[in-house]
């Protein structure tokens, strides 16, 4: 099945019908997998191998305005800068766009307020996939369930299908060929002391898209094959660690599924790895502080970035020992 | 069964007969592995889970002198500099010549001349066990077959099976419960271009010992399931690659292993890691190099040190890019 045939299925004959407004505008937040989504079982239609569990960011995330234009072509802005649409972000967000355009369908001028890095492992994607789904529905009034808009943000970006809400969200790998099983779903339990540190080591462009890592990790890795179980697993311990509120089970749990994430990376030819040198320490003084007695976890994505996982009562103390550090509460904002 | 009934199924009466000699002298290599040992099927033999492939170093590795003494007690000397039998070294150490002697035999001195770093990752137990079981055989006139000493030594230390020989080495993993058919042999190809560089990035003490890693990976580790058959592909493919001479099939595979066998460690928890900043820069610089074009792959073992794998005719480029690299050529020294 190809994604547009994805979307027909959805939309029916909405795909006919041209926006309903000028403009619509809509935010979504990034998130960030405790129990990670790593490796595809179709890359076309961007079904997983295996369900993950995120939280959302709050405030951080984009905010896309799609405006019905009179031009030839699509024009989109980042942050007030004119993207180059041969670049692959470009295509990509324009080859998602298409998908909704029939026949005779205008053209847009997309506004994207990204306050996150892009590109720095930090699910820039997601969000900005997530935001263009919901401000479609918008534009063009068709009212679909979030569960829909959860599938289609999954066409352009897997764990963009995840930013469709706050708080904790799961998305289900689902069976079914067509996809129309695999969308994630929001966990109604809230956490407000749960506080999350970006600890940005650096904002250099990846080397490698978490895409490609992906593939290849699927492709190469002798050791992929262990990964689906302990998703599983993680999955349940999560969930566990959500309804009793058991932080240092939810910190283990999701550092440990980041570390053995990057651990099939590591084992994949040619080797992938995301770390710096400022990754790797940064890892150790979280270790050190932890035998020290401090309740501090992190996660790590497709990117050389930490984020740390702590409770309200050690904001301060992790601020300090952290320069820069970010500190967000999901639950707050 | 321990350790000391597998000694006399192999010694029988001669474990009562006291020494033929006042004193001897022995030297073994120290090996590194291209195809890893990680992980024991049982700790009190030192059985592991897999067969492995090690290149013995040469002239690297430890010179051991038994003299018979009249002392109360052992004296054990490490480059001039007297052990402290109290410590984990030095109570391995007594604790494996007392495997050897049964009630009334005499007590030793004991001079360890070790020319390579002790716990830096550079398997300074596997040439220190091979050098005691060979100069115990010399010391008692034993005249044991080679593989029954591969066989001791590999009671004091795994990887010390393999150091009984120099060049290509196998270790069988065997099958059996008392560890009889678990010795190393001996593959006779030859490979004088071969080089070994030995990139020190630091000597300080190991953080966990390779027995403690092994056992935690084993214990916790979700990836290590995988591991055996990608030891076993990688042995066939090492194999493969030495008795056609290809290199870059050699060193494909070596490092690959490593990277493979790492990541069992970043898997496990609490998580292993033996990397330092400068090892994983020197890793980017070695990836780097490759692309550009050049023959260079590395291995690395339970410590943040690198063991770079090259053929003689890069020896030079080699030297100027790895400023202190210590360069070995396994079959001409």
């Amino acid at each position: 099945m190809k994604k547009y045939e994805a979307v027909r299925a959805i939309l029916g004959n909405k795909l006919y019908v041209p926006p309903k407004y000028a403009s619509a505008k809509a935010y979504a937040p990034t998130n960030i997998a405790l129990c990670k989504y790593w490796g595809k079982r179709n890359q076309e239609l961007n079904l997983p191998m295996t369900s993950s569990l995120s939280i959302s960011l709050g405030s951080k995330g984009a905010t896309t305005e799609l405006m019905v234009s009179t031009h030839a072509h699509d024009l989109v802005f980042l942050n007030n800068h004119p993207v180059d649409l041969t670049t692959s972000f470009g295509r990509r967000l324009i080859e998602f766009l298409d998908l909704f355009r029939a026949h005779g369908m205008p053209r847009f001028i997309v506004n994207i307020e990204s306050n996150i890095p892009i590109a720095a492992g930090l699910a820039s994607s997601a969000c900005g996939f997530a935001a263009l789904a919901i401000v479609l529905d918008q534009l063009f009034d068709w009212e679909l369930p979030e569960y829909q808009l959860s599938i289609l943000a999954r066409l352009g970006s897997g764990s963009a299908s995840r930013s469709i809400w706050q708080g904790f969200v799961e998305w289900h790998a689902g069976f079914r060929a067509d996809g129309m099983d695999s969308f994630a779903e929001p966990i109604s339990e809230s956490w407000p002391e749960l506080c999350i540190g970006l600890l940005i080591v650096s904002e250099k462009e990846k080397m490698i898209s978490s895409r490609d890592a992906m593939q290849r990790t699927v492709t190469t890795s002798p050791l992929y094959s262990a990964w689906p179980s302990k998703v599983s697993r993680d999955l349940s311990l999560v969930k566990q660690a959500i309804s009793v509120q058991d932080f240092s089970l939810l910190g283990r749990t999701a550092e440990s599924n980041a570390m053995t994430m990057h651990a099939t990376m590591l084992s994949a030819w040619p080797t992938i790895s995301y770390m710096l040198p400022e990754t790797l320490l940064a890892m150790q003084k979280i270790w050190q502080l932890r035998r020290d007695g401090l309740s501090l976890y992190f996660t790590q994505d497709a990117g050389p970035n930490l984020k740390l996982l702590f409770l309200k009562q050690d904001a301060d103390i992790i601020s300090q020992e952290f320069a820069g550090v970010d500190v967000l509460q999901p639950f707050l904002e």
